[in-house]
């Protein structure tokens, strides 16, 4: 017995599901859990499935693929960890969260690295024997300093997701296209609120009453990709911009993690600049 | 084109999913939303689709029950209003939410009236237009109280649900066996805990940080029903237990309403001592 | 024995607390609540405290302006009702939410009237036996219709606070000025957010997973005064902007009633653009 | 010019706030924070200073002692790290949050150990150059094998908080009397709901739409010393018990740290089985 996660995206139309039920049913395998949605709006149809049977993943992908309309998006998974990359500045709480849930298991992913424009996080990273690498930017243009990112990426034959834990510098159209909806980053403010530099400071200086933080994949609109997860917490006048990014940090790191979860679990959907994401 | 929800709930085995939507599909039916869930531990298959074609509810029904097992409830609901009751003692915050929500045009109900065992909220009910009964339980044992309330019941001819809106009488088991899962009730604390008289004043007692409010169909033992929803509210020691009384009584209102409209919209599902809950 | 409560904001010194528990003191009186706050960026020092003891409103007042700075702003009020306007313009949920408050005797409130653009409401406001008034905007200029209101206001002598109740349409800086600090508007959307015109469906088209309610003191720029209150809820990709909408009216109605029971309990002292807001 | 916090806990009486600041002010200190509170009921008086001004630890105290009653508790503390002891069981997440805020600086904590029954921490653990020791209950009573416990445990001259970050074993009334407040646990449950052994599954099977944790100072009676902290999050009926416990980790870990933080900050005064916690 085989358990895949069965993921389409397709023009919506009568029948789909029909479709989809009628190919397990007759393949003899048990849905452990489905779910579905329909962008009325836009007239697209996103389902996830997850199965179990006697059938191996090509063929479950042809089957799939014979009934569904050409220009449906059809992925059959088998669960295995994902290769994931993350790239930090200087903070450690959000970085730190992934390594404590990989070091439990928690996280279906190999982290194949650590890049970092600077050196402090290294002495944390190492303690989990995992790799570090610091590649500065200093003295470097932006494009100068990304290609040396690259190259040292280029020595990875497969990068499933690429995280940024509070990595501070903007990446360049160019990379964000070569790795679409594959960069996860988490913004430190309740997005579209507080877009760009210093968001708690400019949350402080508005006088919110609550602060937030933001997951999302990015693309090259500055803080505008599609959002993965969100969440908050209440603050009072009696909070400095310094305390609001203090307590801050407890949100945006289990709002990251929880982001990097769904994404590893192959629970999102990218629908335009929006996400499909089916917890159950 | 005619609007339906159907509501299976059956024992788990292959193919359900198939076999309902191929009834859809060959009927040429539209399916707006479709929602499932099995519960593994119990084995059971739970699903609410809503779905529009030229069919009747009749026919409807027939050809699902033509596919599904002997044993399958099967529910086919054109959407209409559903006629409610609202039994209320004193207090005037959940039961005027109701009262509010019904006249801005928001629930999906008629009430056919508001029941008290005091007199103070008829110049309420009255405002607006719905027959406003108090019977008062003094000088009356609890049967006889009882008895007198099912009496004035009984020229109803169709009730869908019961709402106690801060209803601080005890039911009978008679009564509760009566209008089985069909009595919604609003307890004034985050169930299970404080369960029986002043849920808050216990609260403050215990030093507790959040207060709650807990929905939930009623049964015979005493605060202990299927939960329907749940939320809560932080305190802090500054809190006196009639500040948190009085902080409450937005958390109450919102959840029993919240509640009431899952029940209107055919939304629940009763799975033994608990829900299942289709937002979708 | 009377109760007072006293604020006082004043540029904050060494000392300030010491001179007026000093005054209390003295005057033999009990401290019920004392809060404080000092803006250290803005050198301001903020101080809430509710006395009660045998001595008159002026005699207190005389005795802290005689120890406290010129420049301090002192006030020293005796808990009554406040007379309040509430304006609204087509829908229910928060004012009604108000009305049942009010009803309730939860309020410190006398509503003088409900003023609308709109004729829809009056239906419910006179239920509640409280002067209802449509100032329809048909065919005048923005700076007509608000004369035919301050016209109407006019008769009033006194007015605490005016209270926008999702009143849709934009006052001018002539109306705002003349009532600085005493509007209260709710704009439904987490501030600043998705300032101007429908923010749900904004928030729709932005794919948020949260959306929000913000209270706020209305300055000149649109949605951009001192923040009272805050609120969110947790919404995902089914919730269409017409369902944030209706999900996000429990969420205006309770943050829109907190921020009013705060003012009229003189819980909010304003500091340039922000609130400073005691609780306890 | 040094720092200090002042802590007072005295029986209410009038005068109290004004000779504490008539203490600050002649002795011509900087009030940076100041917070008070009644407990009307219990007639306990509880003031949080946080001070700065040219004079000695000894002194301050000294001068408050002079004006206050006999019977009250006076602290005056120097902001210094404080001795920690950690205990845990087999679980990583509590345990590695605070490593994590430890190595990134944000306790004001000497961890001076980790203690475990078992041995799968010790890898976690001395990554960080932590020591660990594994003191095995294999083969023992409770009372001896506490004794070993308690053995390791005196080779430390002060240890100001035991942090019991999942330790999932029950602490003998000697050894809980011997830290009377000075023990911080993390229960995973919302307090008082599932009181005991496994309240995942108890919130599974009573099919509760929230589920929470909590921390608190042991006290001999399990699960009912003085809440310190609390928090939640919503679950639906698709959520088994281990999602639940895979979930409530990531309050678990929020709330224990928040509470550790407030502890290390002086921020909690234990008033009977309560706390009273000044945040600002």
């Amino acid at each position: 017995m085989s358990q895949y996660r069965v993921l389409i995206d397709a023009d919506d139309k009568k029948g789909l599901v029909h479709k989809v039920s009628t190919v397990f049913y007759k393949s003899d395998m048990n849905i452990l859990s489905n779910s579905e949605f329909v962008d009325k709006e836009k007239n697209k149809f996103f389902m996830r499935s997850v199965v179990e049977g006697d059938i191996t993943l090509d063929r479950l992908h042809q089957l799939i693929s014979d009934v569904m309309p050409k220009s449906a998006n059809i992925e059959v998974i088998a669960p295995q960890n994902k290769n994931i990359i993350i790239m930090a500045t200087k903070e450690m709480h959000a970085l730190g969260d992934i390594l404590i849930r990989n070091e439990a298991g928690e996280l279906e992913a190999n982290i194949l690295c650590v890049i970092s424009n600077y050196n402090n996080l290294e002495s944390l990273v190492s303690k989990f024997n995992i790799p570090f690498v610091c590649i500065s930017h200093v003295g470097l243009s932006r494009d100068e300093h990304e290609n040396r990112i690259v190259e040292y990426l280029s020595k990875f034959e497969e990068v499933d997701y690429i995280v940024l834990a509070k990595y501070m510098r903007i990446l360049t159209p160019k990379f964000v296209e070569a790795h679409e909806n594959r960069i996860i980053n988490i913004h430190h403010s309740f997005l579209p609120a507080f877009i760009g530099a210093n968001p708690y400071k400019q949350a402080y200086e508005r006088g919110v009453k609550i602060i937030g933080a933001t997951s999302h994949f990015v693309n090259n609109n500055l803080d505008e990709g599609p959002i993965i997860s969100q969440d908050v917490i209440h603050v009072d006048h009696a909070y400095g911009w310094q305390d609001m990014q203090r307590l801050g940090k407890d949100v945006e790191k289990v709002v990251l993690s929880r982001a990097l979860k769904l994404a590893l679990e192959d629970r999102i959907f990218v629908n335009a600049n929006k996400t499909v994401i089916f917890q159950g």
